[in-house]
């Protein structure tokens, strides 16, 4: 198994430039519709075409890993939860579910780490399982080599499936109880950021797991500091499967020319090490919400993104994505849609009165 | 005509109760879907019932009017496009049609007061039709007696009919060429802001263009102080047929228990003097975006709401209410359609491990 990414190709200049100069033609005043605007010009370019086409297939994958450090008491839920919750995803009684519905897309959840055994899951949710659990970032290290090159395969081979499949839009969900530790770690390794800087609540820890989670990122972040110019040795000391596989999914779906809608904190490590497996990936991304974890803002500064949403989310799961994804939607069937001036017999600005 | 409205009622207390606290069971962190909960807390509260139904029937009103002030060169555009938009929106080529059309909302549009003798246009567009063009603010009355009375009248007879004809949930947009100087000259009169603050691009007029509108809302406001301490003759004096329609309709929306959305400057101001004609009546209304127009800020602060969205956007039409519909909508399926712990069989936080 390979690590090595093709290069990523830029999204289409010509289509950025008719869809660019066909917003000014449409019967509204030019730059009106804002950060709607420019969104739907992002699709255009993604999509190679001026005017976008409508979204078909939007697909949100969920990484449902576990966690070692979540034993050092890091998180305000146990670790059982994780395989509860995969269980409530194929049930339908997540909030990815509920978004994924308004939004209309549609949700896939891969076991890449859970601490089960996957007995009674549907082999397509387990096919790609690489561990149980990860290690613990902060006394060992998250994956073997063999491990993180199998993980690193299974997210790109669910991108190459979710776009084969005909997924115009993706989104990288994670669930994982202890998961915001390894992201933050991973983060403020790529970002030169301090442990205290990058520690947020998580779930909701209180003060006593906040400062097990301080120590538990203090020490994982030296670890992870050794590794942190080569992303494939970052995934295996200080993410974990699901992360890594999360990366490789975000870093192919560039290479596929695919769009996506980020999420936060997790996606967002995941992102930032996506970037460094194939550069030039975060152009075919947008951020769907600005999450309250303290790390997120660190890895929106670094690949220059502006979040479509700021709504005080911290759930995980894609729920940041998929609120924005009705936006990202409509910012492509506007540009597609809307009359142009001429075609509305609609007067243009400044016209003699 | 009166132009007195019942005692507005309070959302539901105790649904507002039984909501918050369906949040804390719902198979997530508690509060970890931060704003999302609020707003399916605010739904609940609204309908009168936890959980609460997805909305069946959104609808948008448009409010289309012109200006008499728009002739000393306020505006970007000329007084004819009014009445274009108002051809474009009826063949669905608008910005409020494709956004409706994303976000599961239809579109009625009205004829307050559009410079046109209104031939060719359907019944319903027309039917309540005040007069041709609204009086320019700086120098005459926008309406007489008579004709505030009748688009007060005419904007609780739309809040009506729509909510007996199922709407439930409602959004006032508008379109008029020059629309924004009343509506700041309203705004400032009503928070005491001075002219200079409120003075916007509008729909993006040059600088000697903002100089004009800035000298017409600084007349303006002298003649709109006299009057603000009462609603119906500030709208009289200073708005126009369009926006007193909209005030009374954002008033009987709230009369009648039905939710809404606010749009950006136009719809602020209609619902600083609506929160005057029927006090009480912002508890029913959400604000969608945070408008480019510098006065819209105001009436957030005035009528203490905060906007779902802060995209940049400055077109009116009921846009910026109709980009926050899927949020909504989202808020209050998440509440009505999550599993609780108990029903997933999920273990809740800090469980002994």
């Amino acid at each position: 198994m390979t690590t090595d990414f093709p290069t990523v190709p830029a999204p289409d200049a010509e289509a950025r430039r008719a869809a660019a100069a066909r917003q000014e033609r449409l019967t509204k005043p030019a730059g009106s519709l804002g950060r709607l605007e420019e969104l739907g010009v992002w699709v255009a370019a993604c999509q190679g075409q001026c005017p976008p086409r409508p979204f078909t297939r939007p697909r949100v994958v969920v990484f449902a890993g576990d966690h070692g450090v979540a034993a050092s008491g890091v998180s305000a839920f146990p670790s059982e939860v994780t395989g509860q919750m995969v269980a409530n995803f194929l049930t339908g009684g997540a909030a990815v579910n509920v978004l994924a519905a308004v939004a209309g897309a549609t949700v896939r959840v891969v076991d890449m780490s859970v601490d089960t055994d996957g007995e009674g899951l549907p082999e397509q949710v387990t096919a790609h399982k690489v561990r149980r659990s990860s290690g613990s970032v902060d006394r060992a290290d998250a994956l073997t080599d063999e491990e993180v090159a199998a993980a690193i395969a299974a997210g790109r081979a669910i991108a190459d499936e979710e776009v084969d499949a005909g997924a115009d839009l993706l989104i990288a969900g994670d669930m994982g109880i202890g998961n915001t530790t390894p992201a933050s770690v991973v983060i403020a390794a790529l970002t030169g950021a301090e442990p205290v800087a990058v520690v947020g609540r998580g779930t909701g820890v209180d003060d006593q797991g906040w400062m097990r989670k301080a120590v538990a990122i203090r020490d994982a972040l030296r670890r992870a500091r050794r590794v942190c110019d080569d992303p494939v040795a970052l995934l295996r000391t200080s993410a974990g499967a699901d992360i890594a596989a999360m990366a490789a999914f975000l870093a192919q779906a560039a290479v596929r020319k695919t769009p996506v809608i980020l999420d936060g904190l997790i996606s967002g490590a995941a992102a930032l090490v996506a970037e460094e497996l194939a550069p030039g990936a975060s152009a075919w991304w947008v951020a769907g919400h600005r999450s309250v974890e303290p790390a997120h803002d660190l890895v929106l500064d670094q690949l220059d993104l502006r979040p479509v949403l700021d709504m005080g989310l911290r759930l995980g799961e894609g729920s940041g994505a998929l609120a924005a994804l009705p936006l990202v939607a409509m910012s492509a069937r506007l540009l597609a849609e809307m009359a142009t001036f001429e075609d509305a017999g609609v007067t243009g600005r400044d016209a003699p009165e």
